[in-house]
């Protein structure tokens, strides 16, 4: 067995020129760049067609079983095996990392991850564990029936997630997924929000491997490679996949606020060019790490006073969000590089130069 | 009071060489493509600043109340008055005519489709009836809080639905809207799926009320033209407004996969740049109107076989529907005329000419 | 047109000995026990079979739309024509009375609600107003396609509400409804949590009009009064109807916590015997007076610091919604008076000496 | 290790002559009326507080990921680990069995069954499994923490699903649950509806592990026997515990309606005294085995026709639903044999004596 953990060779977005939206990002374009936040990825290459990993979103590095966060769920298509929604949304609450991976490894995961929490000190009594998995399948180039992911490699993306740069492109739970009918990843992006109305930050990061008609900054730039959903009009399935969109943010919302602004996340996901299809699962978690909307094991047995952004002052977030992830879903595309798959499939890393003259308005193929 | 229908001298999107996606257009490019849809609109301007009106849009020329529609519905945005909706999910069905008007004429609305319904012959018996009615806020321009409109004209644009072009902009229930900070309005489309995938037809009809940071096929037009959301840092609110999307088919959708569909309007929207703010109500209705799936008198009393289009063959259709909302959208935006509104207000049609600059790339303004 | 405004004649549930749950009552065992909650009703008898009226709920006596109240909702069954429920998820928040009445009559309800908001002190310069009305359909005994309620009734159930006693029965909207085949309408109780759980007051009034197999104390009273759905099994239909519940609490819950508290009271409902049937539209509607979690103009322009009860100590508010759910409609049923409806239906009182011989085990009927 | 397959030697409801409701049961009052359901149990007990097991509930004895059975869910308290609720939402599908066991192993068991589908004849290509898991907490008996339970015991508990007679009480997923202060456990139930309103038969699953002020007919049995929720109001906390119900019907439902099926196992739960405490998951799964609306491999490719019982014709099979949950959670109970737990703990069968006795009124404590 071979671990490796990627690191991108390639461009992000605004390297290239491209920065979608109208809102500043934060120091490192990261969900990180959301205080305390952490990620962790292990990225599993073996010989054989595997072709896959995890990515371990925490939202704070204390004991999230303890100290939990407040969080809503949006999904665009529910065709995904997504873990813990139903508690999500009952209570508004994430006690667990999130941990991204393939389809078929998300049970495992779900149980590394109740592993994590009953050894974690402090958790000795719990008896009760809501572990948040998503997933995405990543079978085009991952062997995916052979299920390689172990607890441990779990264990491990949640172990070494470590606030700072995330690696984005063909790592973690990107390893083997593809997008557009190119090499996706994991990709990474923020925005903040003017000081005048609050100054907050929203950060994203997204497992993309989903198909449609890639639009770069609305430029038809998967008509111009050649490659788009329902090019051939009798494959009227190329565009499945799914992505996991978590989104994190440092502002003190409610459950109820967090459920819209991931819903947020579907819509800068549009602007990609998504075709949402049929066999997409297409979801978004948000979550908030401001102090005043924890809930600390004192603010979950009495009543208290907890800090709230009202309605009325969401808007820019909502922007924020939009934004963010059309810009992380290109990044985990931009950066994502070639990977050779199981069964000799390619994921091929799309083509910078291309994407730039498209841009330039070369080569637009004209639909059937 | 003076009755004016605006006919729309200016260009559709199309016209402009501005084409959305790559599936093609039905015949007329509007939701009438799908036979026996019709839609009827009033259009009210009165001295003192009343800018405002309705459009019907009926799934056929039928008694709709005893040849029900299968349906679904989606919430971008719930910050709205849609009435009707729980018992469309819980039943999975329309029973009246859509209606779509002005934020406070919205229970008269119902109420006049109560009316409506009541008096139908066939109806004698009716003691429920579930209205179904939209709205969006064109204080802006309209003096809503006169609320001038009258059951009479609910009851003329119902009665004089037709099939057929379509008028758009400035007209019926989009007489006083606004988009993006330029006029708004009624706007629609369409798209053919290709014959190999089922040859069905997705006809949209948009009120269009909503802000953002338009896009023009993803160029940047809004900025371009100097109107857009968080363009002024501190006016967080600018965004508001609504839209109301009513999705046709001539595919036999269950009502689960009409919502399905109907999610993929919001989708199409969020390419046009919308912020989806706050204060946005931002909804998407989809009815089916083949005969296979009625839900006749008959099919409603007895067991019966019903058609039933399968999940796995849904992805063009959601396609289809990205597709025709954002050009609906456009549709609505390149075609509605100026209205000078209450209190000096004006309702700026959006100039085209600078439209066309804009995507030719000229004076992209940097956001703060 | 004539006004009457009934005085129950007969007895409440515990004027009976008839003690649903284990929690006290508050002292009126009422909705006005959480105070400053207020409720008004009109009733309106005519000849020619009109048997209608309406009742109004107030928060609190100030203007709810610049003081609005979070709130939830819980649908047990959709089939019903409850106005203003996605604005309410979307906001989590109340900013109107809310009105029950008759089906046909919502949306002139909510017309009247909207101009009673337009013409508040205060309100000059509102122009979108989210009504929220409940209905039930008192066609039975009600010559409902006749609409004879008018805005000026809706006002003055709105302007009348008190504090203090309700008025119980064929009162207001229950002035027509049935329920288990027998004359229902309004009912109210209340619970009060214990001290050293918060010592919280849950407030509930329905509006009852639908069916089942009538159950109390869970003694099969339905089938001994040999009136129950599916007696004549070819009868698939006699269970519709509806109901409305609204809850009131002083508890501080947020949105999403009230929706859950609301979701109780379709389990209270259960209790009676409801069989929950296709044609049942059972709605509830849930909000907090509590000062600390009030959406003063203030809170809803800035970021605060609102007061909030944990998810951990809702169990005991759940217990009392449940309990007062299922004693405010057996209140509803007994203290209900004989109406003589339209065409010569009658809606009989039930009796309530036979109703206390079922409870001593007299005249089980065995079902067919 | 040692495996005890418990039998029941207690007595089922009817044995006791306590029949809820109206409607009669089918041939064996159990879930596995409705032709081909199957279900398979494995019970685990071991020294050092392993008690433990798996219910498995198999809609047909084919290949269900091949043939796929329609299907809705039902949350009245999410406080759950639910798993594939989503994508059973979306697709309105179920495409594995339904494996039921404890909280800390659902994720193993999901684990197990995607080892299991993805093993079965004729899956060779599957590369994406929505496994179905639900769960209840058996903490209070089970030392759970140590998550005996393999995939070999599921795999076990599936391929042993067998029609006819269903193993009741202290067994399979219900080896270690408590009800009510009292030993819960695994009970099934059925009723058949009226040739004249179809015929159909739904038939009911239940793992019981919930609390509350437990109602026998309605009688407060709890009260009796002096163990209810809030019986020492200091203690809020316990009335948590949880609920998983299966429903399958062969009635040809669509997947809309089998969701409302399973809101009606709610209201029949809620009529045993449970509390839907904050700490219970209370789920339904409903399904359909009807040939008419099986998904086939060719209906799930092709335009098809299927069967459609309509919106009408449902309110019979809501009442099914309703008393076969109320009494499969009874025989659960009084089936249940007492089980010594972990660290001494003791879940002690309800003593079926006292019930009668208080059945027939006496001993019925006063709450506090």
């Amino acid at each position: 067995m071979k671990w490796l953990h990627m690191e991108s060779v390639r461009k992000r977005a605004r390297q290239m020129g491209i920065a979608p939206g109208i809102l500043p990002t934060g120091p490192l374009n990261a969900i990180t760049d959301v205080h305390p936040v952490r990620v962790g990825q292990v990225t599993l290459i073996e010989g054989g067609g595997v072709r896959t990993g995890a990515t371990a979103v925490l939202p704070h590095p204390d004991n999230v079983y303890q100290n939990r966060v407040p969080a809503g769920i949006a999904v665009g298509n529910g065709y995904g095996k997504l873990m813990g929604s139903t508690q999500i949304r009952e209570l508004g609450e994430i006690e667990t990392p999130v941990v991204l991976t393939n389809t078929l490894s998300a049970p495992r995961a779900a149980d590394a991850i109740v592993d994590w929490v009953l050894t974690l000190p402090g958790n000795e009594a719990v008896t009760t564990v809501n572990p948040v998995v998503g997933e995405t399948n990543d079978s085009r180039l991952n062997d995916i029936r052979r299920r390689r992911l172990t607890a441990a490699m779990i264990h491990r993306a949640i172990r070494e997630a470590a606030p700072g740069p995330v690696a984005e492109g063909s790592v973690g739970a990107g390893t083997g997924t593809m997008a557009f009918g190119w090499k996706g990843g994991i990709g990474t992006s923020s925005r903040v929000v003017p000081k005048s109305l609050g100054g907050y930050t929203v950060g994203l990061l997204v497992q993309s491997n989903f198909g449609g008609v890639l639009q770069v900054l609305g430029r038809p730039v998967g008509r111009a490679l050649g490659r788009y959903y329902l090019k051939d009009e009798l494959d009227g399935g190329d565009a499945d996949g799914s992505i996991m969109m978590i989104l994190a943010t440092d502002a003190p919302l409610s459950d109820r606020n967090l459920a819209r602004l991931a819903r947020r996340a579907l819509f800068g996901l549009a602007r990609t060019g998504a075709s949402f299809a049929n066999g997409s699962g297409d979801y978004a978690i948000a979550f908030s790490v401001a102090d005043g909307v924890r809930r600390t094991p004192t603010r979950r047995r009495v009543r208290s006073a907890i800090a709230d952004l009202p309605n009325d002052l969401l808007s820019p977030l909502f922007q924020a969000a939009i934004e963010s992830t059309e810009e992380a879903i290109l990044n985990a595309l931009f950066t994502a590089t070639t990977i050779n798959g199981h069964n000799g499939s390619i994921g091929e890393a799309i083509p910078l130069d291309r994407v730039m003259a498209a841009l330039n308005g070369h080569g637009i193929e004209t639909p059937p």
